[in-house]
């Protein structure tokens, strides 16, 4: 069964508010199994609607569409169906008691316009709102289906959920299962030409390429009459891509780099605290973020200036004359000194220029000092960083956290 | 002008990710006055992707793009392009250059398949992408316009302002000027409700209401021959807008609440240092997102343990075992060694419960407790904010750094 998405609202073509629906219902339906090829927004306009309507039924035999439902002049999707398939609007008498009640029940008084909520295409089934006043419908004629949901998200995921899904069932008889494999240190190119002949050697699952910033993943999916079939559809798969790729994962699925370094340093008991300069606490704020992770970080300093770094991470003036704040000299000394003031196991420091001043011909913009400090034991290594200064941030802070994790790892 | 707006990416089909790219492009185009009536998405397919061109084409004269520019052999906009229009891919050489240079700067390897970033419909203009390895292009062919942009939002946004908006002012014969008033402390109903009359009452300049996390702002947009004649239409609306919402408003169009205040404090000298426990490190990594922080900030401390707000904080063991280590009395004390050890001008302490384990009846998730100090004077203040984890911590940082922000404004 192919499906489109249809969503009705000239506040979507002003980009007035984000189409978060069409996001929403599209995960349901590959989660489902369905087909689904496009996704178009219309505004509220009967002959654009139409129009839109059956250049969806040349292409596809389903068609959810969201918005359009309520009570003014511009809610007009009922009657683009209707008009699309030649039928009458009829009163639903159902509906329009449960309007009456509804504005009974708030003490004001009804419009006249609400009333349209209450008329359907005829032969409408007429689906309840449990969220709302505008109730959705399906129709189905000549082989076609069109289900009609309201915009407001909240009501629409509703409606979905606790209506709609256990009708398309019928329409199914698969269900999708999904791997996401998280993967840093390589970037996407390298990633997909390590797993070319299985991208295009494999139809069912499916491997999928995505990159964010700085890290990248694949999405192993298995279309199945069952969970566990699906699921030992996708096991080879990740199995030979594991072989190929594994130095580069990190984790799966809502897995991210300070996700994981948490959880491996709970599970050794490894207490650690970080000394930030350029990255000025992002990197504490990204390992905060994961909840359980006051178990194992004690805390941090941001060490901005100079003053901050001789003063309180006890860095020698001399190495900071000699060497420069972003050397490999300077960390050492960094995390050595945070690892004391804190009294934990291990510790990183991070000192560079972000830009976008700063930067000289030694030293350009890019240039980051890492120290790691383990129970006495001193690493340091210096990086290049391409991209303006949030990247560089960025970057800077996604190699710690991996960094670590590998360091975990070995410990 | 009739325009389209064509995203390309099975991720956006497999509601993998929200379309924010289509909602950006149509506001920028509502606001150049071009008419914006079908978004469209479709997935990594070559014959789709020519199929919803054709289609776009026959109802529009201009196609704007998103996604598919990559160097996977997904990514197939160009090729698409090129199939429609019967064009042949042609190597441009200053863009190999380009990305061969990227990639020897990088020190890795490049990969063939990168070198598909180099190819593109021949006689394309070819746009530079200042913020990826993708140029973006534009195909001009029989009275068709195409313009193909990159799909990651951080490049395609760029591009657009940088590049395709000075182009595509010559289908406008009208400058459009807008100006966006930033907002923070103000629900997004409230303020429309505050500036109702101003949105329906004027048409040129528009006025447009949109919320963020945590904030909101207004856009004021006019149409005029000239620039000049432009900002002169929004020059009052502006006066009315801060006479009535001034108390709100801390900003405009790029400014963040984090550069606001830098600008205060590099402007009167006043020092500062942060004690985060909650953030861990989030409100730093704001602060030392804007260039020039290094002036005025001199760093902070990430006191996650009791340990950390005794032992390097110099809180007095006796104030947490009396009142908690989420008070006001332990975020005075908090602030107060902040100062000290850092030996600046002013400091925040942010102690709370960000969840979701960690609250009790008396201080449930989301209770946060705040101290600022300045020159010897200490004030606290106790919030309870709603949300999950990451919410509570954000709207825990933007209330400090608009705290401080007002408090600069006395001094």
């Amino acid at each position: 069964m192919n499906v489109e998405i249809l969503s009705i609202g000239t506040e979507i073509l002003l980009g007035d508010i984000v189409n978060t629906n069409a996001a929403f219902l599209s995960r349901r339906l590959a989660a489902m199994g369905m087909n689904l090829y496009r996704q178009s927004v219309v505004g509220d306009n009967l002959g654009r609607v139409v129009e839109a309507i059956s250049e969806s039924f040349s292409r596809a035999d389903m068609i959810i569409t969201t918005g359009g439902l309520g009570p003014t002049e511009d809610d007009l999707t009922k009657e683009a169906v209707a008009k699309y398939f030649g039928l009458k609007m009829i009163l639903d008498e159902k509906s329009a008691e449960a309007l009456r009640m509804f504005f009974e029940k708030l003490g004001r008084p009804m419009t006249e316009n609400n009333m349209r909520q209450a008329y359907f295409p005829e032969g409408s089934v007429i689906v309840k709102n449990g969220r709302g006043t505008a109730p959705a419908c399906i129709v189905e004629k000549d082989g076609k289906v069109i289900i009609v949901l309201p915009g407001p998200p909240r009501e629409m995921s509703y409606v979905f959920e606790n209506e709609i899904e256990p009708y398309l069932s019928r329409y199914t008889d698969s269900v999708i299962k999904s791997l996401t494999l998280k993967m840093f240190g390589i970037g996407e190119s390298k990633m997909e030409d390590s797993v070319k002949d299985l991208i295009s050697g494999y139809s069912n699952p499916t491997i999928a390429p995505y990159a964010k910033t700085g890290e990248c993943e694949l999405r192993i999916s298995a279309k199945a009459a069952s969970e566990e079939e699906a699921l030992a559809l996708i096991k080879p798969v990740e199995s030979e891509i594991r072989h190929r790729l594994g130095e580069y994962i990190y984790g799966k699925d809502s897995d991210s780099l300070a996700s994981v370094l948490i959880d491996k340093l709970n599970e050794k008991k490894i207490t650690f605290a970080s000394a930030e300069s350029c990255t000025g606490g992002m990197i504490s704020s990204m390992i905060t973020s994961v909840a359980g992770s006051s178990d194992v970080f004690a805390g941090g300093i941001i060490a901005y200036s100079n003053d901050v770094k001789i003063g309180i991470l006890r860095v020698n003036p001399v190495t900071i004359e000699k060497y420069g704040a972003v050397s490999e000299e300077c960390a050492a000394e960094m995390c050595a000194g945070c690892a004391q003031l804190f009294s934990v196991d291990a510790s990183f420091a991070v000192t560079g220029i972000a830009g976008p001043g700063g930067g000289s011909v030694e030293k350009p913009v890019g240039t980051v000092c890492f120290g790691f400090y383990y129970k006495g034991d001193i690493k340091t290594v210096k990086m290049h960083f391409g991209g303006d200064r949030e990247i560089v941030r960025i970057r800077s802070a996604m190699f710690v956290l991996d960094a670590l994790r590998k360091g975990a790892d070995i410990l």
